[in-house]
């Protein structure tokens, strides 16, 4: 905006009117426009202006220069509160004193300066005192203004530990001098002369003078909060929270009020209600007789509103209990504020919705509905409860007495990335035999499964284990994707931890642990804990899938399926499952509306022996007669799940890995029988299977041989997995089931790829649905998963009829980033803001996002009823699934443990629509 | 086309006009297009009629019937016939007889059926042989038309060799019988009885009679041709050839014309000049008294027009003289035809644009333009010189004797894939090391390098040696891109070699070759012999490069240089070479307009040990030291560069592969002795090196940690390439040089990423240029290889002030699909028609053309003059570069040989569009 028009910067408040209001948060930054709201809805506020985060801007864009209009909207303001609160700044007699508080648009609590009492001069300071009537509170305000002037403003800040903290160290000494233990044992005169040695020591230090002038104070005060902005703790809190470096702060200066004038006095935070459970009713922390930053500074332990306020203040808390109803009323959600109470009257500093656990965010939104405050369609909103935070209800948890202890007693091992939310303890377990073994033996063994890595080999081992620690990987790496995909706890990548396979040890730092030592992993904080942590599962699983709690026996779970009733009512995306037969039950009780995703090397993985064989045979004779064998298998797991799914539409995936990942040098070295093994089941030479392993190498297996490529040139492949789903629909179709399978050929990039495969596969559903005469509705589609599947969609839909976007893979060749190589870097693109998010969570939604839209148009402008899916891990992540729903996407598709969270993230961008 | 609308399916010529023309060849095919147009120009042509492409279309459409209206407009095409060529089809008296052969749109030669002599029967058998006056003639007329009708129409053809030769083995019994030794030595009653025991035969075989109805045969015919569109050959050669199969094949029956009716007779195939090396002169091959199958059928050895024809038959001689010069008058071009001499006078029977050589094809549309017959604009159009055929202008070639006499005398050993043209002989080398100790024994030594398949580890060994022949890989394997790149003759994927590096052995069935024997490879053909067979440079580059033949001396070179200059005249697409240093001079001579693209990282392949110590370290400041030690390496590489480029612009791209291509487990087992030297020169323990090679391996190295992701986070690298580039730059320029240097980031799929390289890169230009005292110009821009980065164009195009795209990396990306495993089924797809063209030797226009196509449109969408190159070997070829000055680069760059054939390419495009 162009400075010539005038533009307006100062927005004033006070006496029960404001220039701004709530919805002017990116201009005001939060606290200013919440400000201006309370002075609105006729709160006490005290009288105040905020200068615009457009000032900021111009700020950074013009060498830490105002815009010249500023200084005479400052002086109207300031004209203002002199006005209101009947006092003047820089008054001998009658002195008005400042805060001046940065507020960006989203919270960004102890980021930024403050500097309070602004204007105190040694003048003023005499004024105050008499004023107050108390000369040591006027003493300890001038010299706590000179502390924080000199340490913002002024650069005297200890920026590191073994950094000077001058006013410090000055006052630790008087206290030792004076024989004073706390503060406030010092008396006027030794505040005054720590006033005076404060200042000598900002001479000395920075070569200048305290400003005695009020209005340079606020001037020095004002550049340095807006400097504060750019700060580096600044700067790392908005790139770990997504904020633009672009929004800047708004600043407000505000008339000071204060808790330290005597017990009549007081400060502190409160929540409207608890946001850690979400049960009803006031409740925070106060000091009697105490400045705002006592309270956060934790010197003196402040007691709780809910409990001791009534006496210690009674007219207080009254009044702080009308002011919490008339919030949540006005605001229709939870406050988090602060206060400051002046010879009994409370004044309102800070009013903003308040932050919650997911468990707190269930209730507190239901509640609300029950109270009448919100709607249901309200209660969806995305800010009431974000999606992932559901998680909380559904994953096992640590005992949290239990946890504390376990933080205090020296059990805390090393954090890492927290892969899979939940909590898990079990005995060291290295290798996935081992945890075979060990459950063979006693079914009931508690594991935790700790690995450098892990591969597909390890997957039994995995669902075996209680829960999953790795020292490599990040969080797209082949465990982290598998323990969500199982719902299990899981950290990876904690690379403190130095694991010896030979030794069977874990060592950190000093501390050894062996095999079958107990281990505890926060997966939902990354904390990885010696010992044995007791957990506890999550009441709606426990009511969902144990059902070792009955429905009506568990309020949390009644208010889950209130939630979810209202989510249902209101999401227009569907959401399926990615689960092969063992988790299928599962997800239903989750919500899976259909399978999106069944990977039928799952399966494979099962029948090692019979795959491989099919692999070493080199005829398509000696192929077929190692496929017939896995036939069976592969159609007895359809039919179980075909049956838990009803008449759900299931969608099967043809083989899609390269086969390597069946037979490779790996399984060979791990196994070193395995190779004569294999040579007497085939009856061919050592040689013949070493050369074989030898061809099936490749340099990016990820770019080569798999997916359809490999049922195009083994069809035999094709069409044995194409009759085990079709005798498996027949069989369950007679029991009287409707059955839908939906067949999908994995990897296709040209329409001939999938036509030759859909040839096959529509060949044998007719065959076998003729020798079993019965009819079975069926669908025959692709994932696209590679960019140029996306571009030629229009190609591919004129025969395919539905579409599943495979964003793990579309991710990989879109950004030519392969996930199990990306750790080389992107730790530092992240760092660095190259890239603002990992793009294996949330969809890339420039790139790969695109690439989705051009398939999606490309699709049906070829076939205007294609239905289209997603069933990449993004389908589980609520930015993701917001994007799936905005480009038109019939369903999402993610692991069981998912998909309330995806369900709820449908019914949040619907609702934000309508 | 609706059969309802009666629509013409029948297209009759005769008597100098026709209802078709030249133009129709889609609907006409080829042949019949041709035959109406002779008709039309006033050419002896036996009148006939075409049966269209649609109805062979319809054919397939309908279950082998054909439309309604077909019967009624070949009966007026017959009338037609029997009216200029007064005869009567089935007379007795004056008979009729047809031919019909197939004509598709392209000529498929030998790949369908024909058939003569339709129309004859016991009855006008014996009219013919009284009009002919010759009884034999008549009845081995017959006999030949029973023949070919019960093999094409009544499916009793030889398929196999095991097959029963029926009327070839009945034929060679009769003259074994009478004791004639060539069928012309058979009289008429010889014949008469072959002719009984044909039909016999024919009942026997087939359970049906020999059709003796003329209407009859000629539909059967038609049938038979029709179906023959569909048979294995030509569905395989159309494969080949890139001709759909929807095309269809149209059919034309056409009044026989007899070259055998006496020696006064003849019939003869024809070009109206030299098409193997270009020179003028009529010239072609004829047999007196013969059929024209006879010619093909190479019974009797033709005899050559240009030397015996004007005393056999002075008359026809002097007509078909006439009939040339009148054809190449009309069509301005060489034609390559067929004709019969009856009784004295030519009929012409098939006229079409001549095959050549690229070496004919230069020369022949340099003298059209110098006789006047054409525009050397017209000289330009692509279907004159196939651009790829410059080629043979280029690249060395085996002395054709010498290479006949081995291809005779058991040197042939086997044939791979022509993967680099030329041809090359040398002694066996099989390791890279071994090549260049016997380089420095003998700067002449001439050597082969084979290998089982070539890494980046063999690069000093490739520029040694004479030509590179490996046992695996496809055309765009390693070797095979360097080769090219290189120039280098080169043979890949030739599977028959067995080779053994540790017996130092080739083998090949039961041949073994040793390391130090002689082997020749000719990279035109894929062909391998043992032994030496002698080649020679090609003119052109002798001219161009080895300067041993003054321009003035060579009449190719002067063609060459002819049709070049019309190739710069018309083309505005600019070409620029793929090269570094040690090529340079080499692209400027073979007309490169500035360098696309210097890989600096072969330069980096020359310093090992320096590169291997920066990836070692493990402290910015180590990195530093070592690639202090490379700074002046690429320094003198850099200004060696741009003074032979002068003030052409250099482009050249940073660091781009992943560090384990300088340093992995395969270097350190191929080179026991290399950790100890590592690690005795950086002073570490052996186990630091091994650690950091395991923490550089990666899983899918073209989607891992490199490119511009090295330089982000190692950003001293970027600085050092950038340093390096400048100061040779400034030096350059000092020295009077206007040098205009194009800095290149590899593999930015971010704008982000893009920025953070571009900022080191401007920076340190900054600094470099202040130290120096000297300003240069220079571009910072990016490669796009990544789909990403062509989605996301109009981003990066913001900061980047020019694109080259990577159409290497971007196929590999957009179809997932990796040049180094693709092998395991490209294969397949190519023979199964699942893919239409090797999407590395030429762009992928559907999918990765569309990406270009948005990048383009992104790119230039935020910069209206962007520059925009491709840098990917899709660069030098001819239907890429098309696409490419369809979409508006400015240029294309590729390896300094196939510059020549990138400009004609762009010539040709502009040509066309003009």
């Amino acid at each position: 905006m162009s400075t010539a028009t005038g533009t307006k910067y100062v927005y004033f408040f006070g006496d029960g009117k404001a220039d701004g209001n709530a919805t002017m948060k990116p201009l005001l930054g939060g606290k200013g426009a919440n400000l201006a709201e309370m002075n609105n809805i006729g709160l006490p506020v005290p009288a105040g202006f905020t200068v615009t985060t457009e000032v900021c801007t111009y700020f950074y864009d013009n060498d830490h220069t105002y815009p010249p209009e500023l200084k005479e909207q400052v002086a109207e303001a300031m004209q203002g509160i002199e006005r209101v609160m009947g006092a003047e700044f820089g008054s001998t007699t009658n002195p008005l004193l400042l805060s001046c508080r940065s507020g960006a648009r989203e919270s960004m609590p102890g980021m930024m300066d403050t500097i309070l009492n602004i204007g105190l001069n040694d003048e003023t300071v005499e004024a105050l005192a008499k004023q107050a009537g108390n000369e040591a509170f006027a003493w300890d305000s001038y010299r706590r203004l000179i502390q924080m002037y000199g340490e913002v403003v002024m650069g005297m800040k200890p920026e590191n530990k073994e950094d000077e903290d001058y006013f410090e160290d000055i006052l630790h000494k008087k206290k030792e001098a004076v024989g004073a233990e706390f503060d406030s044992d010092l008396s006027a005169d030794h505040l005054r002369e720590l006033v005076a040695d404060f200042k000598s020591t900002v001479k000395r230090v920075t070569g200048k003078d305290f400003p005695s002038d009020p209005l340079d104070q606020m001037w020095g005060a004002v550049g340095a909060v807006f400097g504060s902005w750019m700060n580096d703790r600044a700067m790392v809190y908005r790139r770990d929270y997504g904020i633009p470096h672009s929004w800047g702060t708004a600043i407000n200066v505000q008339a000071m009020v204060f808790g330290n004038l005597g017990d009549d006095c007081a400060t502190g935070v409160g929540l409207t209600r608890d946001c850690s459970m979400g049960g009803p009713g006031f409740n925070g922390d106060y000091l009697i007789n105490a400045q705002g930053e006592d309270v956060v500074a934790g010197i003196r332990t402040p007691k709780l509103v809910e409990e001791t306020l009534i006496e210690d203040a009674p007219d207080a808390f009254e009044q702080l209990t009308e002011i919490g109803q008339k919030l949540e009323q006005h605001y229709k959600d939870v406050q988090d504020i602060e206060f400051t109470v002046q010879r009994g009257t409370v004044w309102m500093l800070q009013t903003r919705n308040a932050k919650r656990t997911g468990f707190a965010a269930v209730r507190i939104a239901v509640d609300l509905v029950n109270e009448g405050l919100i709607t249901p369609k309200e209660a969806l909103e995305a800010r009431r409860i974000p999606a992932d935070d559901l998680n909380q209800l559904l994953q096992p948890i640590f005992d949290p007495a239990a946890k504390k202890q376990a933080q205090e007693d020296g059990s805390y091992l090393a954090t890492g990335i927290n892969a899979g939310p939940g909590a898990a303890t079990g005995k060291i377990c290295f290798h996935a035999a081992d945890a075979e073994a060990a459950y063979e033996e006693d079914r009931d063994v508690q594991l935790i499964l700790v690995r450098r890595e892990t591969s597909p080999e390890d997957l039994r081992g995995m669902r075996i284990a209680n829960g999953i620690l790795t020292a490599f990987g990040g969080a797209s790496s082949h465990a982290a994707l598998v323990s969500r995909q199982m719902g299990k706890t899981c950290i990876v990548g904690c690379s403190e931890l130095d694991i010896d396979y030979h030794e069977a040890t874990v060592t950190v730092g000093e501390k050894v642990l062996k095999g079958g030592d107990w281990i505890s992993i926060d997966g939902f904080t990354g904390e990885v804990f010696a010992g044995q942590v007791p957990t506890k599962p999550s009441e709606v699983v426990e009511v969902l899938i144990h059902k070792t709690i009955k429905p009506e026996d568990s309020e949390a779970f009644q208010r889950y399926e209130q939630l979810m009733k209202w989510v249902d009512e209101h999401r227009t995306l569907q959401v399926r499952a990615n689960a092969e037969t063992d988790h299928a039950a599962e997800s239903v009780a989750f919500g899976a509306e259909g399978v999106g995703l069944c990977r039928t090397e799952h399966m494979f993985f099962n029948h090692l022996d019979e795959i491989r064989e099919m692999i070493i045979a080199d005829t398509k004779e000696a192929r077929g007669l190692a496929l017939a064998k896995l036939l069976p298998f592969q159609r007895d797991d359809f039919t179980e799940l075909f049956r838990t799914m009803g008449e759900r539409p299931v969608t099967i995936r043809l083989l899609d890995p390269p086969l390597h990942e069946f037979l490779s040098e790996h399984h060979l070295e791990e196994q070193p029988d395995l190779l004569h093994k294999l040579a007497d089941m085939m009856g061919v030479a050592s040689e013949v299977i070493l050369r074989r392993v030898e061809e099936i190498k490749e340099s990016n297996p990820m770019l080569g041989h798999r997916g359809c490529r490999l049922g195009i040139v083994f069809p035999e492949i094709t069409a044995m997995q194409a009759r085990a789903i079709f005798e498996a629909a027949c069989a369950v179709k007679k029991d009287g089931i409707d059955v839908h399978p939906e067949v999908m050929v994995p990897l296709a990039g040209f329409s001939s790829e999938f036509d030759n495969q859909a040839k096959i596969i529509r060949d044998t559903a007719a065959e076998v649905m003729k020798e079993q005469g019965v009819e079975v509705e069926y669908l025959v589609g692709t994932m696209i998963e590679l960019p140029r599947a996306a571009l030629c969609a229009d190609q591919i839909a004129k025969t395919a009829e539905f579409f599943s976007f495979g964003t793990n893979d579309l991710t990989q060749t879109t950004l030519g980033m392969s996930r199990d190589d990306y750790g080389g870097f992107i730790g530092y693109y992240q760092e660095n803001d190259i890239i603002p998010a990992d793009p294996f969570q949330t969809i890339d939604q420039d790139g790969v996002g695109r690439l989705m839209k051009i398939g999606v148009e490309g699709g049906r402008g070829s076939r205007d009823d294609l239905k289209i899916g997603i069933c990449g891990e993004h389908g589980g992540d609520p930015a993701s699934v917001m994007f799936c729903h905005n480009i038109g996407l019939n369903y999402v598709s993610c692991s069981p443990f998912r998909i309330p969270i995806a369900r709820l993230s449908a019914a949040q961008v619907a609702v934000a629509e309508e």
